[in-house]
């Protein structure tokens, strides 16, 4: 999370989103991402964001298997940028931001950037449903299946796990 | 924003939103919120911030409507935080970034805390659905409606006539 907060002793699976994905920059350059961008100086013309702080994210999104590298020049050695797996998994976190941006700050429908679902054709806005059964959940839907488990690691824990298991 | 990035010239809603919620602690202040914490000590021993970063990030979310203030004691006079509908519409936010967590840094079902959705009671998990035809969505069945449109207000501009409105 840089310099500002240290989410690493909390027992949080959103703290732990944030502490790899939480940083000021990280989700603009994610967001871009999922636009098609993937070559630094196309980050920095888009954002005007410091080279060193860019590459640093971008490092970080690397360490943390969210993007990945690919070489796409031998002469001159230059990379790509691409989201993983692990990285497309966070389409929901920045669509449903995108929703609350475009209803609470730009106003219904007037956001810069508009989204059809293919399939019905409508404009469109995310609502969460459930996994298991598909229905369309409220929050007043969901309860909390237990008190927080203290055995569990922390996010520093977890992130260290992730990374043994990735070597 | 905070000091290390300033969105407010950008045309998008998901830069609105972070400036918004965006800043490294006001994301854990706000699931803290959705636990029921209402009150300044709670968040405190909680997140163990400085009273400073605390204070000025409540003041934030109190001047964007996100949160409002409610008396609790005339002698000595104090106040709770509570969530505002457009704070509680932050809710698919944070269960999105619970689920990226849950998955990606602790592993599906081994996260501190679970969720049941109570209709089916099975453990709940979030996926996004068209609000217009109820199907669930993958990010390849949605589309960009058309390009970014280059006449609509900035981030900050947004904001000012959200908090014009307001007054």
């Amino acid at each position: 999370m840089g310099r500002t907060a240290d989410y690493t002793n909390e027992r949080c699976s959103v703290a732990a989103t944030l502490e790899v994905v939480g940083d000021p920059w990280t989700l603009l350059i994610l967001r871009d991402a999922f636009a098609g961008v993937k070559r630094f100086e196309q980050w920095q013309d888009r954002l005007g964001v410091a080279r060193n702080v860019l590459a640093a994210r971008l490092k970080t999104l690397v360490s943390h298997g969210v993007m990945e590298t690919r070489r796409y020049s031998e002469r001159p050695p230059r990379h790509e940028y691409w989201l993983t797996e692990k990285g497309l998994a966070l389409s929901p976190v920045l669509l449903t931001m995108a929703e609350w941006g475009d209803r609470h700050v730009y106003g219904r429908d007037k956001s810069p950037v508009l989204f059809r679902h293919k399939t019905c054709g409508c404009a469109f806005h995310p609502v969460l449903a459930c996994e298991a059964c598909g229905q369309v959940v409220d929050r007043r839907d969901i309860e909390r299946a237990g008190p927080q488990d203290l055995t569990a690691p922390t996010v520093g824990e977890a992130l260290d796990a992730v990374k043994i298991a990735a070597e």
